[in-house]
């Protein structure tokens, strides 16, 4: 363990300080940048030879990050690393998960192969586990999935008076209840339609059922955050209080986050998987479990 | 080969069809976007399953279009396709091909053995080859390399009176004298010294042996035009006629296309390897033998 040394790709810088002082270990720096021409650039500016090296870097946004992230993995074996582990609080490419039109392939096999082939293990934070149900069935190297629930569900217990955990869809249905029930507290979900990349339906809830409760919104991915947006409009339109707005994965893309704070909501939450201004709930100590679990032990 | 089928990553559609012409084989679509959150979506809006599909991209700024490109790669494979080519006329990360500073790595040799994993096949345009000397140190795939010299040196015949072929440094010597030998005219080669990623000095040639000549500046990458700019400043403070510049990959970064219009050049022409308004002379024709010469025969 004594071995183990911790490097942020650029925006990582404060998840792999909190991880580095979880596992009473050090941060090393990497300089990641580009080119005039575009091309990425890597380079330890500490020894790795030898050593555990840990890659922290989450995924959001993915492509240009993801090259970053395979050169660093590749250089770190090239240098000589004992090992080289990601931390990607955000996993990317997760959504695309099945053939939905013909011409169409499943894009999260393929992201997974190619990760896969550059680092010894991998850990990361609610994926988007759908049609695939387990990241083992397309990473091919060992992984361990944190769950946000019990950090979600501590920061609601703290932080929210007579809260009732609502979802946005059914397939969060499970998810919700989870966190509900950590927290203590009665969970409802919404029904929801998808029309393309950005349109969505949302149908009405029981509204008696959350009548004197404070909602607390609680959804995996906030990308254009429409759905949360829709699911926002609509308690309010229901005369129920403001709800807190909670996203696991604070991608936020576009207006998304505006879009949200102008629905009327009491407060936007984020996990602090990807860095972002709404962070609130911090998840280096689960992280920091998971990573020990899979270091090599010698 | 009657089973052939090219396709373009977005901005590579005109190099695409002039392929397809030169080969009489069909293009079909590729759909292929960003989703919100910034990552990729490829889909064939043509049946691959038993055909030689072929993906025309160039990799200027590659790191969005190299995902974009091996997932198109990946998703042909699902399809059942027989094969997969990749023509890439500019090819990416070639000049990261040796340990500069500690703490580095060969990422050419990374972006190579990622691309070699997705593909049967690659052709290139003159890549930039110093310490790594043949693609195949690198690629495991086979490869071939289109000589741009003859295509320039026919340009230059054509277009230019009494033309000397200049090289901006000592290691474009061989290829500039290639170029002069195939033009029938004679070559000068001046000598450079970098500083950094954007800084580069050029050396007096001799002046006298240039008088009465169109200088005709070549290069391989026009990247920042740097090189060029100073080679064309240098030109013009000894006193010999504008010269006329031409790039084998026109990527001109940031303002370098201004720059070099800026320094009193008579004229920019680019290869067609990457799309650009200098575009000038045209590489299908070789590319496409060389693409014949790697095509499954059954």
């Amino acid at each position: 363990m004594n071995k183990l040394i911790l490097f942020a790709l650029p925006g990582n810088e404060t998840m792999a300080a909190r991880l580095a002082t979880e596992l009473s270990a050090p941060t090393g720096e990497l300089e990641a940048r580009r080119f005039p021409d575009g091309e990425s650039y890597v380079r330890y500016h500490a020894d790795v030879a030898g050593r555990d090296v840990v890659l922290v870097c989450s995924l959001d946004r993915p492509d240009a990050k993801a090259v970053a992230l395979y050169f660093a993995a590749c250089v770190a074996r090239e240098l000589g690393a004992a090992s080289v582990g990601l931390v990607l609080p955000y996993l990317a490419y997760m959504r695309q998960d099945a053939v939905f039109k013909p011409g169409e392939g499943v894009t999260a096999r393929h992201f997974a192969r190619w990760l896969s082939g550059c680092a010894d293990w991998l850990v990361t934070v609610d994926p988007h586990l759908h049609r695939i149900a387990r990241l083992d069935e397309v990473y091919s190297i060992p992984t361990r999935v944190v769950q946000a629930a019990p950090a979600i569900a501590a920061w609601v217990r703290d932080h929210v008076v007579r809260p009732v955990i609502v979802g946005p869809d059914a397939e969060s249905e499970q998810w919700v209840a989870e966190v509900a029930r950590a927290a203590g507290c009665p969970h409802e979900v919404l029904r929801k339609v998808r029309h393309g990349d950005r349109e969505v339906e949302v149908s009405v809830p029981d509204a008696a059922a959350l009548a004197g409760y404070t909602p607390v919104l609680v959804d995996d991915i906030a990308s254009t955050a429409r759905t949360m947006v829709a699911a926002a409009g609509h308690l309010n339109a229901a005369q129920l209080a403001p709800p807190v707005c909670i996203a696991v994965h604070p991608i936020f893309a576009g207006d998304g986050l505006d879009a949200l704070r102008a629905a009327g909501v009491a407060q936007v939450v984020s996990c602090d998987t990807i860095a972002h201004p709404t962070n609130g709930i911090e998840l280096a100590a689960p992280l920091a479990a998971a990573v020990r679990e899979l270091l090599p032990t010698r």
